[in-house]
């Protein structure tokens, strides 16, 4: 006999979104089981603790000076955050030469820079022009809806050559896919959860601005351990059965009975969970289509950032590398250092074809001839392949193809009887961020606080 | 001839509300030029630095978890915060009595607590009920509005003695004017501003929870380092004159020829400005009726926090005292010790016709009893009465009597020709707050960053 647990709410997942909805419905005297597939928390945030303690980001890892939920979360658990190291030089390896530049553009020819910035300021606009709650709705949205993303950077006016290369890459940065099977209404409707296109770029008053003290799973780690016995890891849910007045959460070991769930897993992976009443054609169709993209994260841990003595900033790219963008991501005290390295889409796939010695010494030449021979000699490599996590299946985020957002837009957030959605793909202010992910849990609790 | 200057705004008022609008401008490529009266910046935020170097707040001090704008500030100029202290058990005087207790509400008769409750939760109900961006469109406004905070609390079937004492007072700290002399409407307004009562009330979780590293006013130092020479000081402004595509902000030394104002002074204050065109007679009315009342806080400052380590959290109160509520106000280092001590309202009148031999001791003995004998013998003793300061005249924010907010609410954020209002009194989300003060000049920054 599978063990029972009856509560008001369960949830499924474990990541920031789950977490939070968890947090706020507990603190709403609700009493709540959440069910996670993995035997840890966090989702698409991972930290690791090296051998002498220093915690590394496997997975998610910065948060924008306007991701105010999670700051929010963070300080309600004692975490705090740090700046990111942007001090010195970045570089930018274009074919034989190597740039060295300050700022968010380099100083590739005067003519790239100007057409990126004015293309920048065309998308700011367009963006401004879909309503952030119902992206759907914007005047031109069935126009955006039908074009992909590559088909607006191809007629964007950024001339040819190492300047639309380093936009183009930038840009499957953000959504790792291929970028001609990427609405480009989902881009401006993404601009727009964000601000503007550099916030989502930027290190220093963007999205990478600021890094968590013992690494952004330390506040997943508090918010589930204050759920203390609510919290069920290495639980995969398999079915969700709905009655008139319950719905029946089953992970073939145990049976949640609640008065509502709310299901946080990635869209694509929501179709993996047997629904009775099933899912209607109209959402499996939307989840079908929100795929995630190939995305790779390696970090490369030395014992001290020696690049900072050396005037570089760690910040480098070579769009279509191994080492795409690289990033100084070490701890507060600066020990040990780390690079934390990317590779996006067709690129990041390319790359995973090799064999592990091969990558390794991909990445290792790739960051010697950027960043001199101290370079060679990590003390640790830790890869992680975010498309090949039964659990996650494709980072940071899904994207949407063209002709989705507008059909499908309204059910990312409508609930399916008593089963509510939340997770960063469903969330409007800070969408794809782990700030969205923290708010899109707070918008679940409040429905089903209102609803009850 | 007056010293004339060209800008693109003229913001009046360095508080935090103008010291924002200013910022964002600034960030938006406008150049700005702020007039502040004073010699110092922060408005109702006035940090003081002891003998030691030690920073104490004589204004505003206090930062709840939802206050996200001022939270994004002060990250934005790199000043930290830390939790207040709340350790110990706090103290309810209450005639020869001196309870002690831990939480919200001490443990006075369980039919006082109960009332309390049941109160608060009405109340809180009522509050959702109150549009945040337009509360004077809630369905019984009009009803709401024409009642009293002193009406409503005679009615709230709080049981009389020390529990309805401590309920009357904390309410009165919120608005420090006379109970009878305030909307109804209003505090629903407020507590819907914050979310619930409690909220406004707590340390933990709520309104006081959170203090500044350096002092409230450190963030707003910052601020206006980066505004360089756009921040002119001692410069009150006399005369607002507008034109066709301009408008002349003059303080008799300077004039200002700007496109636009921002105007963030206490509304009290905006009359004493020679408006040309004149004010309307609707705007007057709402100015002169929103008031702030009379409140005193006093800082006593001891080498040591000592009652720490007598179990003591330095939470006391004594409704009716001159000391109504003291607060450990320590800096995060817990040296030196400091208690923060309120008197609101005409408790505070009352108190302040003392004498100043005779308010030290009033206040030296109250904490003296609550505290023990070392409260008797303090390092510094710095009051600060409020109502007396010429460009405040009342803290912490202005009162509405009743009939004013359904009647001239609306007045309170539209533009009168080019002339833009920001400050605390004008915000809707943590109105009557420093967060309230910053999102105001956020909000009046885009009304003018969207004009042009």
């Amino acid at each position: 006999m599978p063990e029972r647990i009856d509560a008001d709410v369960c949830v499924v997942g474990a990541g920031y979104a789950g977490l939070t909805a968890a947090r706020r419905l507990s603190q709403g005297a609700k009493s709540v089981v959440v069910l996670e597939a993995r035997d840890r928390v966090g989702g698409r945030i991972w930290t690791q603790h090296l051998s002498d303690g220093a915690a590394v980001d496997r997975g998610g890892a910065w948060l924008g000076p306007k991701h105010d939920a999670i700051f929010g979360l963070a300080r309600e658990v004692g975490v705090s955050t740090y700046k990111t190291w942007v001090k010195g030089a970045h570089l930018l390896v274009d074919g034989e030469r190597t740039r060295r530049y300050t700022g968010l553009i380099p100083k590739i020819s005067p003519l790239a820079v100007v057409t990126i910035a004015l293309a920048q300021v065309r998308l700011d606009r367009m963006a401004k022009k879909v309503p952030l709650e119902t992206p759907w709705t914007a005047k031109r949205a069935a126009e955006w809806d039908a074009r992909s993303v590559a088909w607006w950077i191809e007629r964007s006016g950024i001339t040819a050559g190492i300047g639309r290369d380093l936009f183009e890459m930038a840009v499957r940065g953000l959504f790792t896919g291929d970028l001609n099977d990427t609405s480009f209404l989902h881009l401006l409707f993404l601009v727009r959860a964000h601000g503007s296109i550099n916030t989502l770029f930027s290190i220093e008053g963007g999205s990478q601005e600021n890094m968590v003290e013992g690494g952004a799973g330390s506040i997943a780690r508090r918010v589930a351990d204050d759920l203390g016995d609510s919290m069920r890891l290495s639980s995969p849910v398999r079915s969700i059965t709905q009655g008139d007045d319950h719905v029946l959460v089953d992970t073939g070991a145990l049976t949640v009975s609640a008065r509502h769930a709310v299901v946080t897993v990635p869209p694509a992976l929501a179709v993996d969970i047997a629904f009775d009443p099933v899912l209607p054609d109209d959402r499996l169709t939307l989840y079908r289509s929100a795929v995630a993209g190939p995305e790779s994260k390696t970090l490369v841990v030395y014992d001290e950032p020696f690049w900072r003595a050396d005037g570089f900033s760690g910040q480098t790219s070579q769009p279509g590398s191994a080492c795409e963008v690289t990033l100084d991501a070490s701890p507060a005290t600066g020990s040990p250092g780390v690079i934390a390295s990317f590779a996006f889409g067709a690129v990041a796939e390319r790359f995973d074809a090799l064999d592990p010695a091969e990558r390794r010494r991909a990445v290792l030449d790739a960051l010697t001839r950027r960043l001199g021979p101290r370079a060679a000699s990590p003390v640790e490599f830790i890869e992680t392949a975010w498309w090949a996590e039964e659990w996650t299946r494709g980072c940071s985020m899904a994207h949407l193809p063209p002709g989705i957002l507008t059909r499908y837009g309204p059910l990312l957030r409508e609930p399916f009887g008593r089963v509510h959605w939340a997770g960063t793909e469903t969330s409007t202010t800070s969408h794809g961020a782990i700030d969205g992910a923290v708010r899109s849990g707070e918008r679940a609790a409040a429905e089903i606080l209102d609803r009850s």
